[in-house]
């Protein structure tokens, strides 16, 4: 959290105190769609996809790789069914708090900055995917992630990666075996 | 922003005191990309579109109808050039609050909590557009705005909302033919 606001030590302590962890194995359910999510996530060491489900077939929306605060935002915060599900895809450290102390929390400026700058940059992170899935081929996409964050590429099953990219995993090894 | 928040009078008179209004014509541009946005919005009436220049082409982001609050996010946030043109497509009354007063008032507990829910709603808004974008055609896209927002899609001019669903002007005419 020290990269988006410095929380104060005692502050960062009443916070710590009302956190839980829990270990999830690769492909266990965080979060199962329909559920409503009641909880802020810290992911500590691991790598989820975020998945929904449409027309009986498992869409990646994105992947979340460590450190994150995640949740199921929209569920989380007007406690309605998520639309989405979360997956481990690597074993994974999560820390969790409920939605009764994040909002509480609220009450400390610098945790009230801290949950802004976050929601703020996940807005940012999903409006350059949206302008990528407007201007970008698939292929043009998958090269960009190579060239960004190729150790992350690496980790991730080719069904997903290719569910998020909106093409056939058929398709992707092709394009995987071109040359760039 | 009652939508949001209740903000207390002597707050809002607060708020109220700080802002400027101008008005923009059909097509005048409130933020040119490359600039940075120094100012957080509110549209009065008028509606607006966010566009960003991709190998010499308009890509149309997204629409904003009044009454809404907005900004170019990175670009206000960061201090960095934005990287979107905001334009109004229709006469458009426009009140303006500087970087510096959007911030200062972030220390009232009812604005900031405004801001925050303001953000998360964008958020929402953009991750929806997101997965329709995963898992719809332009046509599919198209008929649910229509379903939705029928009195919107007739005040925006059909480039622009063909660019939006990423289909070409001619393509956007024959779907409009063809009777749902």
């Amino acid at each position: 959290m020290a990269k988006y606001v410095s929380i104060p030590e005692s502050d960062w302590k009443a916070i710590e105190s009302r956190m839980t962890v829990s270990v999830y194995q690769r492909s266990e359910l965080i979060l199962q769609q329909g559920q409503i999510c009641k909880e802020l996530f810290f992911l500590e060491t691991g790598l989820l996809r975020y998945f929904t489900l449409h027309d009986g077939e498992e869409i990646t929306k994105f992947f979340t790789d460590a450190p994150y605060t995640f949740t199921s935002q929209k569920s989380f915060t007007d406690k309605r069914p998520a639309t989405e599900s979360i997956q481990a895809i690597e074993p994974s450290a999560v820390w969790k708090l409920s939605f009764e102390d994040a909002h509480r929390l609220l009450r400390m400026p610098a945790w009230s900055e801290f949950i802004r700058k976050l929601i703020q940059e996940v807005q940012f992170y999903t409006e350059n995917l949206l302008l990528e899935m407007q201007t970008e081929t698939a292929e043009a996409r998958y090269k960009k992630m190579l060239d960004r964050q190729s150790e992350l590429v690496q980790r991730i099953p080719i069904k997903y990666l290719a569910s998020y990219l909106g093409i056939a995993p058929q398709s992707l090894s092709r394009i995987r075996k071109q040359k760039f």
